[in-house]
């Protein structure tokens, strides 16, 4: 068969455009005479690479100079060490636990020191974003982290916490470039490449300037410390070059989408499509609350295990796949990231409609 | 100009097949619909690109039950802590230093423990293997360190140090796969991917098994110890899924080859061309002590900055490009790993014939 629409959670779908030219440029790179994935990341085509990339993402976002662009490996999951270790100065931060991946980054800064939950909504399958408006910011705290995104249970801080004049740290894998974004309001700001962004393999750290230095917990890594690849500009060692190119090419894509203004009315108008039919859907349900649903991540249910499972087997048949839901909410998750195109989505709704009028 | 021959120290020359398969199947994997670097690492097709490039790796090296093989980030740069925080139980350990790598790995274990240089070849500019026969081995050294294979200098130690008993860690990054190799010596056997394996952003760890444990040094982030990686099968998190997928590639055109038998004869015949060439020379000379020298890196010098500048020039005009040497050795370095075909040796050993009748 040919291409189908991928509703992976990640890594996910990207722009047909960016891989057919990866493809073609894959033996030859602009006439270098080998593929990017075979040049010195000190050669002057890569240094090319990884400058115009950052370039862009700093247009894309309007990210301002006292703000580091750093290209890293390891994953978010790398970066919830690296976070405590580079600013937990007091000891003290503070987390708001909004899903599993909150949940993983607040546990690794308890080994750091004392990692606070100040807010969750487990109590209700992370189904929800708590109230962040006047919470028990702790006077010493370090940081204050959200998982800006919530990949698995579909939810999103449409407003970011009220931290009390402490530095807000988001981890933004699953809405990165999605939408227009105040970086300003971000002490850090960072997030996996593998959903909106690029390939696995690739995590791009944005850091406010006076939060990169040498003042890091005893015992960090060099290759953790962020002044390590600040100093280097993300090439202190060999970087995931290839990841990195992919990267650049989706920015550029995106610039030529029309940026993020143009991109978030997109992604608003997708998931209108798939949420409006929900909202009026006698078989499929919504999961989340409705003020706290994610333009990105979008689970349901029909309330019957086998209609569920039903539903995502024959959807695979008609070339929508990976709609099965994560474990810990079940049914369905569509996530529909940058790269999915309208039609998509569309045809999903359709396909969601034939479906349940097969079943009323 | 079609492909050239590049002699690139890392990332370095792929061969052209596994390139071109990835090209060809970049926007639909075999029929899945959708790129390798789109499908979820939770997939069935992922799930055997990963386990078949284990299985291949395995069978390559012939690795025993009782080693694990991971499929890591962060370069050898990162293992540098991570070696130390997963085996310094005694907080001492051995370290050979043979070049700047080796040197930085025992830096980095100095930030854990009494790391300790026993030997070191740095007053000649580490163009040589200091004698390990019979070195002061710590009694309670946790480990003992080697770089079996020093890039930039371009020696390789043709027999592992006499450890006393002691486990052997060996960073095989320039090395990793270019000869047959008996991994029961070894402890841990790690490098990276970007020289002879693949791109940049893997690093493959094999590991005997009793030392994968949660006995690590207080602190370690849960994505340096190894145990993590080991439990989940390389899969605690998105791992660098195209990277491994590029890896497995390589595996079975390494099989195809005939295995590291055949490979090792092979990368023996081409630096015998190169090296052969060089100790007849009136121009040209190598820059490594004979016993000592690397088949994979090949510094060598003119004597006159101005005659190395030119052949670097000039070679590059004819298509053998990134022959610059390391600014710590100067003039110039072919390196020659697998993917290196005789015909590029030969037609670099033609070109500097030429270059030296010129200048005679």
């Amino acid at each position: 068969m040919g291409r189908v629409y991928n509703f992976s959670a990640g890594p996910a779908v990207l722009p047909e455009e960016v891989l057919a030219e990866a493809a073609a440029e894959m033996l030859d790179y602009r006439g270098v005479g080998m593929s990017v994935m075979e040049m010195s990341h000190r050669s002057k085509p890569f240094a090319e690479i990884i400058e115009t990339a950052e370039a862009d993402l700093r247009e894309l976002i309007g990210i301002p100079d006292n703000y580091k662009v750093l290209f890293l490996q390891g994953g978010a999951s790398q970066q919830f060490a690296a976070v405590p270790m580079n600013l937990m100065r007091n000891r003290v931060a503070d987390y708001i636990i909004t899903g599993s991946w909150a949940k993983k980054a607040w546990k690794e800064g308890k080994i750091y020191g004392d990692a606070r939950a100040i807010a969750s909504s487990e109590d209700e399958t992370f189904s929800y974003i708590p109230d962040c408006s006047d919470l028990p910011i702790s006077e010493d705290a370090d940081y204050v982290y959200i998982c800006e995104n919530n990949t698995i249970y579909g939810t999103k801080f449409h407003t970011l916490p009220n931290t009390k004049g402490k530095d807000l740290v988001a981890d933004v894998s699953s809405c990165f470039l999605s939408e227009p974004v105040d970086i300003t309001k971000y002490a850090v700001m960072y997030g996996g490449a593998q959903k909106n962004i690029g390939p696995a393999g690739v995590v791009i750290d944005i850091i406010r300037e006076d939060l990169i230095t040498d003042d890091v917990l005893e015992g960090t890594p060099t290759m953790l410390k962020w002044k390590t690849q600040a100093d280097a500009d993300s090439l202190y060692n060999t970087p995931p070059a290839y990841g990195i190119y992919i990267c650049g090419k989706v920015f550029k894509w995106l610039k030529d989408q029309g940026g993020l203004e143009a991109i978030g009315k997109r992604n608003e108008e997708k998931a209108a499509i798939l949420y409006d039919y929900l909202d009026q859907s006698k078989l499929f349900k919504g999961t989340v609350r409705k003020e706290d649903r994610s333009l990105m991540n979008v689970p349901f249910v029909t309330g019957s295990d086998e209609l569920d499972a039903a539903f995502v087997a024959e959807a695979k048949e008609a070339g929508l796949v990976n709609l099965k839901g994560h474990r810990s909410v079940g049914g369905m998750r569509a996530s529909i990231y940058n790269a999915m195109p309208k039609a998509g989505v569309e045809k999903l709704v359709e396909f969601m409609d034939g479906f349940e009028k097969a079943h009323a």
